[in-house]
C-alpha cells in the first residue's frame, strides 16, 4: 500500500516529526517549489518546557500544543500525515509508515528523543516519564487519584506510598517538577484536602551527578538546590536510583524510599527509525550528521534536533539536546534547501547560544545569558515572558497568560480534574444490571 | 472495611451522585448540623448542556467541569469522597462502596442517568453516548482521528465510512450535535482537509418521533427542522435504527446508512444502586418516590433528580429528565431537612417550569419560555447567556466566553486535538528498539 499523497512533480522532502526542528523546517519551507510532507504521531505540535504546568494542573494541554492542520492552511505545498514511521528504506529512498509506503526525495529526521530507561524494564514500566503532553496528563490524574486513595488509607506506611513523590533526574524538568509540587503541597493541599496532614507529604529529588541543573552556571546551580530547599524539597546529590518495584525506589547509596509514584527524567535517548545503517548511530541513539545535517555517507537523508549529533569547534561532544539548537538547525537546512533549489552552495551550520534558564517556583528562577546571570523573581517574570512568546498561537499565548495571572493572585490552579477520554467504569455500570 | 470518615456525631447525610441534584443539596447543607456526605465516581461536576460543544472541540473539559473539591474548601461539614457505590443495604442503613462500608442516617440517591441502548448489546458497544464529559472527549478524538484516516482512503464508499456521521435520537443532544457538526463541515473541514471534499461529507439526524424537540413546542419542533436542513444536515423522522455492526446502521423502514460512527442520544435510562427493593422501580429505571422525594416504603431514603420518578397534578407521568427538575427537588429537599432539623413540617414539592430552549448552529436556537416563544439570532444569544451564566465558577465563566467570543469571530474552533492521556505507542516503540 502506498501512502495517499498528490504526485506534483516537485522534489519531494519528508520530514519525519512535528517538534521544534520540524515543525521550524515545515514551516520556512511553506511557500516554496519543495512538496513538503511532515509526518508526525500526533495532529498536533507540543510545547515541552510547559509539560510540567500540565502534570501540575495549571494549564490544558490544549494551551500549550498546537493543531498541525491550522498552522499550514495556506500553504498547498505542505501535507501533514498522522502516521507512525516504521522503518526506512535508503536505497529505494522510501520510508514504511502504518499508512503504507511513502517515497521521499530528501529524508529529514527530527524524531527528537524519549526518556532513557538505560535498559532497566522495571523503571520504564513502572516510572512516569515526562516526554509528551500525554504523559503530563497521566501524571496529573496519577496525583490526583493517589490524594484521594490517601483519604481513605488509615495506615501510615501505606499512606505514605500514596503522598510522596520521587523525582529522578535534577535537569530542568526535574527541578521544576519539584518545585511545583512542593508550591502545590504549600498552596493546595491544605485546601483541597484538610483532612490530610500537609506535613506528612515529602517531595524528594535524586540527582546523580553532583549538581543540579548541570550544564547551566554553577551560580544557577546553587541557586536552584538553594530555592528547592526553601520549598522544603529533600534534595539528594551523587545519589543514582538502582531500581523500583512500584512501591519502593531502591538507591546505590543502599537507602530507598516507599513511594508508588516516581518521576523519571534522569536521561533522554535518540528516538531513532529503524533501517539506519548502524555505523551512523552514536553514542545516545544520536544520528551522526556533518554541518549540513547530512547523515554520515549520506547525502539525501538529515538530521537535525535532539536525534541529530554534529560537532563543531566549541562543541567536540556535540550540541546539547535543546529546542534552540533544534530550531536553529532547522533555520539553516531551510535556507539550505533554498540555496539547492537555486543550484548555490549551501552553508555549514553554526550553534549560537542565546542562554538558558530554568523556574524552580513563584518568584525563583534561574537565567544563564552569555554574559550575565542573575537569579530570582525578576528571573521568574523573565523566564514567564520568555516562553509566552515562544508559545505557537496568539490563542494559545492569550488563554496561558490569563491562566498565569489567575494562578499568581489566587494561589490556586484550579484544574485538578481527574478526566481521561473513556469511562470504562460505564461499560461495567450498564452490564452489572 | 469501612470507608475512612470522621464521626462528628451529627446525623450523616450520604449523597450519591454530584451531578446537578446532588451538587446542589450538597451546597444547601453546607453550614447545618448534618455531616454531608457525597459520593460520586469523579473528582469534578459536570455541566451537560455543553457536553456537545467538547465534542465538536469548541471548548475544553475542564471549562465545563468543577472540582467539586473546590467548593468544599470552607464547609467543615461536607465531606467528599472519590468511589464507586456498589449496592445499597437498606436493614441496616449503609452503602457498600469501592472505598468500603458507608453507614447512613439518610441516603439521598441522585445518580441521574445514563443512556439507553434498549437492551441491543451491539448498540451499547459500538455507539458513541454523550452521557459525560469523558464520552464526550471520546467523540471528539474520533471524529478527528476518522478525518485524518479518510485522508489515506482512496477507495470512495470506504472514505464515506470514515467522514459520514449518524446521530442517533432528535432531542437536545441529537440536535445540537447534529448543528455543530453540520458548522464544523461548513467552516473547518474546507481549511483544515483541503484534500478532503467537503461535499462528500453527510450528517444523518435520525429520529423515532414525528418531530424533532419532542416536549417543546410545536413552533421549536418545527423551527429546529428547518435550521437543521438550512444547515445541510439530512433529518429522517418516524424511523428507529433496529441495529448497528460497526459499518451500517440497519433502520425499520428497510433502508441503512454506511457509518463508522454513530452517536447514541436517543434515550436515557436510570443509573440504579443494587439492593433496592424491585417494587419501587418503575418504567425508565426511575425510583418512585413521594412528594417529599422519599423513596416509596422508606422513609430515610431519598431520590431526586433524572432517576426519581414522582407524580403531581400537572405531571401525572413525572417530571421531564432536564436541570431545571433536579436543581428544584434538590433545593425543596435541602429546606426539608432543616426544617427537619427544627422539627418541624415537611413541605411537599412542586415543579415551576421556567422554560426550555436548544440551539442549532450559529444565530440559529428555539426558546420557549411559558407565555412566549421565540427563535433565531436573539434566541441564539440568550441560550449562550443562560448557560453561560449556569456555569459554576467564575474561571470557567470567563474562559467559555473568551472562547465563544473568539470562535463567533474566527469561526474556528481551535481546540482540534487528539489528545489521550496515556501513550500506549511510547511503551510499542521502547519495546520495539
Amino acid at each position: 500500500m502506498k501512502i495517499n499523497l498528490p504526485e506534483t512533480g516537485q522534489e519531494r522532502i519528508v520530514i519525519v516529526g512535528g517538534g521544534f526542528a520540524g515543525l521550524t523546517l515545515a514551516r520556512k519551507l511553506a511557500g516554496t517549489n519543495y512538496q513538503v510532507v511532515l509526518l508526525d504521531k500526533n495532529n498536533y505540535h507540543q510545547f515541552q518546557p510547559l509539560f510540567y504546568q500540565v502534570a501540575m494542573a495549571g494549564l490544558e494541554p490544549s494551551s500549550i500544543v498546537f493543531p498541525l492542520r491550522k498552522m499550514f492552511h495556506k500553504d498547498k505545498n505542505v501535507f501533514l500525515r498522522v502516521t507512525e514511521v516504521l522503518s526506512v528504506n535508503a536505497q529505494e529512498k522510501f520510508l514504511e509508515t502504518s499508512l503504507g509506503r511513502c517515497n521521499y526525495d530528501h529524508l529529514v529526521i527530527a524524531t527528537g528523543a524519549d526518556s532513557n530507561f538505560f535498559g532497566n524494564k522495571k523503571l520504564e514500566n513502572l516510572t512516569i516519564p515526562m516526554k509528551s503532553v500525554s504523559e503530563a496528563l497521566y501524571l496529573r490524574n496519577r496525583i490526583l487519584d493517589d490524594y484521594e486513595k490517601a483519604l481513605s488509607e488509615t495506615d501510615y506506611e501505606r499512606r505514605q506510598g500514596f503522598i510522596d513523590i520521587v523525582i529522578v533526574g535534577g535537569g530542568p524538568t526535574g527541578v521544576e517538577v519539584a518545585g511545583a509540587l512542593a508550591e502545590m503541597k504549600q498552596y493546595i493541599l491544605p485546601k483541597d484536602y484538610p483532612e490530610l496532614n500537609v506535613k506528612e507529604v515529602d517531595i524528594h529529588l535524586i540527582q546523580g551527578g553532583p549538581v543540579l541543573l548541570q550544564g547551566m552556571s554553577d551560580n544557577a546551580s546553587e541557586k536552584a538546590l538553594k530555592f528547592l530547599q526553601q520549598l522544603g524539597v529533600k534534595v539528594k546529590l551523587n545519589t543514582r536510583v538502582t531500581d523500583y518495584d512500584g512501591e519502593c525506589v531502591y538507591m546505590n547509596d543502599g537507602s530507598n524510599i516507599p513511594s508508588k509514584k516516581v518521576i523519571w527524567a534522569a536521561g533522554i535517548t535518540g528516538s531513532l527509525i529503524n533501517g539506519l545503517p548502524e555505523d551512523v548511530i552514536v553514542r545516545g541513539k544520536r544520528v551522526e550528521v556533518n554541518e549540513f545535517c547530512q547523515v554520515k555517507g549520506s547525502d539525501d537523508i538529515y538530521a537535525m534536533g535532539d536525534i541529530a549529533f554534529m560537532t563543531e569547534k566549541d562543541y567536540p561532544k556535540g550540541h546539547p539536546q535543546v529546542a534552540q539548537v533544534a530550531m536553529q538547525m532547522a533555520k539553516q537546512l531551510a535556507k539550505n534547501f533554498k540555496l539547492r533549489a537555486k543550484n548555490k552552495a549551501q552553508k555549514p551550520f553554526s550553534y549560537k547560544d542565546l542562554g538558558s534558564m530554568a523556574t524552580i517556583g513563584r518568584h525563583r528562577a534561574v537565567v544563564d545569558l552569555p554574559n550575565y546571570k542573575f537569579s530570582g523573581a525578576f528571573a521568574w517574570f523573565v523566564w514567564l515572558f520568555v516562553h509566552l512568546f515562544q508559545l505557537l498561537g496568539t490563542k494559545n499565548k492569550f488563554f496561558v497568560f490569563v491562566n498565569w495571572v489567575w494562578n499568581y493572585f489566587t494561589y490556586d490552579q484550579s484544574l485538578r480534574l481527574i478526566i481521561k477520554p473513556r469511562v470504562p467504569e460505564r461499560k461495567v455500570e450498564v452490564e452489572s444490571e
